[in-house]
Formats: C-alpha cells, structure tokens, sequence
C-alpha cells in the first residue's frame, strides 16, 4: 500500500518525526529545497551548500553572518532521530486505522493552516472518514482540564448549538472543557459533516490521556483525529503548546470557556488572536480561578465576551448554509411599556396617577409640559393603552 | 439667610423647579440670556426677542426657519409651573438640612458636568458636609434593583476596595446593587473624603425609596446626597433617567456589577461612554439573568471587564495619592516551573524521566535535540533545580 504513497508525502511523513512541530529551521529547508531534499539533507544524503543557506536565512529573516550555523545546528538536532526514521511503517500504521496523510499537495489539506506561514505543519496526520472542514465551519471549543460543573454545562449547550448552527467543534482531547466539548458535539451532530474534531499532541493511535480512550476512539471513527506528529509519538508539552496553535489555525474562531489565570486554553486564544482569528471567552463568577482567565483575555482585548452559540456564530461570522435564529434572543426581548415613547409621552405617563383620575392642568403642572402637549401625550398613550380617560379625567392604565 | 444668596444662584435654583432635567431649550436660554434674565423670560417678566431666539437656536443647532417656534413651545412648557415658583423657600428647605447650592459659578461646582454641555445642570443641590470631589476620585458602582447574592458580595468587595484606594463610591442610593455599595463605602471610609456620594432622581429632602431612608441618612452625614431637582420633587421615570447622566458625568470611571438586558443601569453606562469615561462591567453567570445586561456591554464593547477594586482602579487610571498595591495580584500569581525557560530546555525538561535516570544520548532523540543542545539544558535546568544528575544519568526534580 505505502508503495501508492508519494515522494513527497512520504518525505513529509518522515520529516514529521525528524523535527519537533515548530522546528523553524527544519520546516524553512522543507521550503526552501523541498521535503524530498530536505529529508536527504537532513539524513546526511546531500550536503546543503552555501546556496541552501542563503536562501535559508533569508526566508527566515536570520543573521547568516557565519557567527552561527543554524543548519548545522538543526542538523545535529535532528541526527539522533535518523536511526529511528521508518515512514513506511508510520503510513502503514496510519493505513491499519483507516487513516490518511494529508499535505499541502493534497486537495484536502487545509488553506487556513498555511496562515501559520513558516511554522504550518509538514503534514497531518488524520483518522476519520470525513474530509477536514473549511476554515468557516470549524468553532473551537477549549478550556481547562479541571473544569467546573458551570463551565461543563456552558460547554455542552454550546457545542450543542454550533453543531446544530452547522459548525464542527475542533478541541483537544483533554479532560474537562474538552471532552465536554467533543461529547456534546457527537450527542448533537447527524454526521453530515464530521460533529467534531479533535487535534491531539501525540499520535493518532494514541489514547491520551487514558480515561477519554473511549471517547477519542467514537470521534476516530464519527468525526476526526488529527496530528502533525506520526503515529507512536508521545504528548510532550513542548507539543501540547504547538497543538495549540494547530487548533487556533484550523477554527474560524475560538472559545475558551473556562481558563484559570494561567492556562493552556489561553496559549491557544493568542495563537488564535495572532493569526486574526476572532476569540470569544464566556464569562464567569469573579470568584471563580477557573473563569480568571477567560476574564484576562476579555480584559486585555484578546477576546470578546460570548455567552452561548449564538454569540459564537455572531463572532464567527456568517457560513453557507447555516440555520438562521440567532437574533431569536433579540425578538423575545421583553418590550417595556414607555419604549417607543417621546419624551413629552413619557412625562405625561409619569405624570398620571395610577388609583385616582387628574386633569389636564394638574398634569402640565406635574409633567412640566404645556396643556397643549399633555393632551396630544394623553392621545398617543390612550392609543397605546398606557391611559384611560375617565368622566373625571385621567389615569394611568395598570400594567 | 437666603438674601444672602447671590441673585444667580436663586435664579438658577428656580429654573431648576421650572425646567425638567435636561430641558435643552430652557438650558440653552439659560446659557443664552444668563439664569436671570431666563428666569425673568420664563415667568413672562421679559420678552425675548428675535436676537435671542437666533442665539438660541444656534447655539442648540436647531432649525430657526420659524416654522417651529422652540422658545414658544418652551414657555407653555413652564407656564404652568410659574404660579409654583419659590427658590427662597426651597433654598431654605436645604438650608434647615444643613445642605448648599452648588453652581457653576461656586468654587465648589464639579469641572466635570461641563462635559455634558448643553445638558449640564444648572446646579446641583447637595447635603454633606464634605466638598464633592474631583473626577479622579470618583468611581460609580450601579447595578439592578433585584440583586443576587453574587452581585451584591461582589458589590461590597468593589465598594470597599475602591474607598481603601482613595476612591468615593458613587451610586444613585436604590435598592440592590446601589445600596450595597453605599453601605460597603460608608463602612471602609475613614471620613477624610465622603466615602460615597449619592445622586437622587428627587429632592434631598426626600428618602426614596423607603426602605433606604436610614441608609441616605447616614449618606447625608458621612457622605454627599446631590441632586439637580430642588427639595419636594418627585422621583419619576425621567428623572431617573437622567440622573444617570449625572452620575455617569461626575464620575471618573462607572462599573456595572449586575444589570438585566434592559436595565437603567446600562443607561448609566452608555452616558458615561458618550462622555468618553472608562466603564467596566463585572461578568457573571451567562445563565444569570442578572449577568446578562453586564455581558451585552462587554459584548458591545461599551465596557471592558473588571472583576475587582484593582480592576477598576486600573482603568480609571492613576490618582494622587492612591496607596499602591493593584499589581499585588500580578507579583502573586503562580510561578509555573517552566517560566522563562527556553525552547530546547523545555523539550529536554518533557523529555526527562521523572522516576528512573535516563543518558544523554537518549534524551537526544526523545528531545529531538542535538547531544550538545541536550548538555547545556540540563546544565540551567540543573541550575534551577528542574533535573537531578544521578551516577547513573539524569531525572527530573519531582515538583
């Protein structure tokens, strides 16, 4: 089977277990000479020259003044993985779980990644039988691992609603918001389109963290799993950062709903909010340290407030097809007596007494207004049912 | 005692009877023709003529074309009020009170009502014995009448806070959150400044609502009490509203802590943004309907997210002689163990082994770092106590 793979996917497959995601240099030669070469360099089968260098550091904005060999210094970083290289065996992994290599050759691969510039992913790594969705159907959800039973039912109500507005809700697999997130999603979703994604720090046939097994297994086989690490690779925290900004590049917009003041969620609303991507943060108790950083990004500006789907679609923006409603909130507003009034109107209603009727005159006194206004205002509230004009004048009409 | 008072200010105290709250016409004569002689104009004593209504009408940019005689309609507006005109009672109403008439021409007039313009009142009734004080060290605090127990436990830790930093607590002394954050100021206040001031939409000699006749009591002794309707007036829904315009002008900053999506509370928020004054609002539940008005000016971008007194007192920016402390909670936040650590001593801190010891070669290829890069990370990691050197290798400090 891997003997259909391309050169290419192949080379990035490889390169994906040779750098750490991110690698800056490593990523910036695949650019330069293409991951074939890159992987040849990088293994020792070709020497980069003077040329790679330059062209190199030139698109990595470095200093090539020869005081420091940053190629040879990824070169030696990445030597010790060499023996370990084996991407045939990695797609034959992926192949066993139904999965696919996606790349920037592939007709599926996400534009929206390519916003990462110099640090997009080589490749991903994808379990799923649905194609990744484009950048405006994809909401991320995220939050702390330690979630509270508040931020668990603000989560599941959300997620509900953006499945049911049409969006799929990218999240990362962790406890807490997360596996909230992708549960609500799947209980929501009619697998038209994938109800969730998940984007992980390991492998993608790894289960981790342990106790979301079965959970990570219902999205790998209703809605996707996603890495840029190869099959086998461990979650390192180095990697849990760099998922972050796999998941902020993916979603059209991102919500954290509960973050303590320092939190990973957090990591992910700047990656998110540097690529220009909108953030949304759901408020919470201020006594609460798990809503304290979710507070922090709609301070700063990082994010704005949102408290269900419907602001999320809001933020996002419009997509093709999705169920309108989100201005239902808007029309059931309850409508108070005096809105639409003039303010005359709404001296003369002060005005009027609510037991006894008063006259005119008596109101222009009260109201400040000449008798001539008080009677066009006592005309338009009695239109609008708000006075009654009785044999002894009037009197305001009970609520 | 009221012959004393310049001619001016008994004027000014009797267009205040005369004129509604914002009565742009009556205001604009006022500024126009001075206080006197609109007095005089008002009671039918003086005519105005063709130069005055050009003036007038310019000055309020409105259409002179002599369609629409304003001046006229202005004066059947106070008519009926002329027969009721006495400001040396009501002067001395005040003066049994121990209270003053504050106006623009009085040392004591706040510089901040100017920015209200043609709206500003024409003079502010006021009971306490403190001067009200500068912009800078006003801070509102408002919210719904029907408080929760969230609302008000924050209210009372913004109020005293914000009275321990140098602030005086504004409000507009109503039931909920008003209440809660008169009575919190008046207990933190040390009575060098009036710990909080409140603006009536009545008479000062008036406790509206009832239920809080003790509390403006003790407002009226420690505090301030000030309104812009003379002694007797009667709250009504327009004097509410524009009492918020009052409230929102005197003060430096005004947060919101619990407010409905409709609320007069969010009236008071959106005045002081049209003035250009900072605002916060106190995020909460978004299951709380309490919460709901405070999150749609979070959303709207009227208000910026305060959870605490250092909040609020950051944004409304520095004062003199604040006792510092607001970037306690910065200093105090959690120190995480990888802070400040670089990228390659990161990956080798994920890479170390927390229960048996591990070599260097192998840190290498679970790092993805060259041997070199490897040595000089467990070095500073060594250095900040993150790993153990052990006869056998290197493992990670335990936290």
């Amino acid at each position: 089977m891997t003997a259909s793979v391309p050169e290419t996917s192949r080379a990035r497959a490889a390169l994906s277990r040779l750098f750490e995601p991110s690698d800056t240099v490593g990523l910036g030669l695949a650019a330069v000479v293409g991951p074939v070469d890159a992987l040849r360099i990088a293994r020792g089968d070709l020497t980069a020259g003077r040329e790679v260098r330059t062209s190199l550091y030139e698109l990595l904005g470095m200093d090539g003044d020869g005081r420091r060999d940053h190629l040879q210094e990824g070169l030696d970083r990445w030597a010790p993985r060499v023996p370990d290289l084996a991407p045939d065996r990695d797609l034959a992994t992926l192949g066993r779980l139904s999965g696919r290599l996606v790349t920037p050759e592939s007709g599926e691969w996400p534009a929206a990644l390519d916003d990462l510039q110099s640090a997009a992913p080589l490749c991903l790594w994808v379990r799923g039988v649905h194609a990744v969705p484009p950048l405006d159907r994809l909401a991320a959800v995220v939050g702390s691992r330690d979630s509270t039973s508040y931020g668990a039912s603000v989560t599941a109500e959300m997620a509900s609603g953006l499945v049911l507005r049409g969006y799929s809700v990218v999240s990362g697999g962790a406890y807490g918001i997360d596996a909230q997130a992708h549960r609500a999603a799947l209980a929501s979703g009619d697998d038209d389109q994938p109800p969730t994604v998940a984007i992980l720090a390991c492998g993608v046939d790894r289960y981790y963290p342990a106790g979301n097994e079965e959970l990570l297994r219902v999205i790998a086989s209703r809605g996707l799993l996603i890495s840029e690490v190869p099959p086998g690779s461990s979650p390192t925290r180095w990697r849990f950062l760099q998922r972050n900004r796999v998941i902020a590049a993916l979603s059209g917009v991102t919500v954290v709903v509960e973050a303590r003041w320092r939190s990973g969620a957090l990591n992910t609303a700047h990656h998110a909010a540097g690529l220009g991507r909108p953030v949304g943060a759901v408020p919470g108790s201020v006594h609460s340290a798990n809503s304290a950083g979710c507070h922090r990004l709609l301070r700063d500006g990082t994010a704005v407030c949102v408290t269900d789907a419907a602001d999320v679609a809001e933020l996002a923006g419009p997509i093709g097809s999705v169920p309108t409603g989100d201005r239902l909130r808007e029309a059931t507003a309850p409508v108070r007596d005096q809105d639409g009034l003039t303010i005359p109107d709404l001296l003369v209603l002060d005005a009027l007494p609510v037991r006894s009727s008063t006259t005119v005159d008596k109101l222009a006194v009260v109201a400040g207004l000449a008798p001539r206004e008080v009677l066009s205002g006592l005309a338009r509230l009695e239109l609008a049912g708000l006075a009654i004009r009785t044999s002894e004048g009037w009197l305001r009409q009970k609520g």
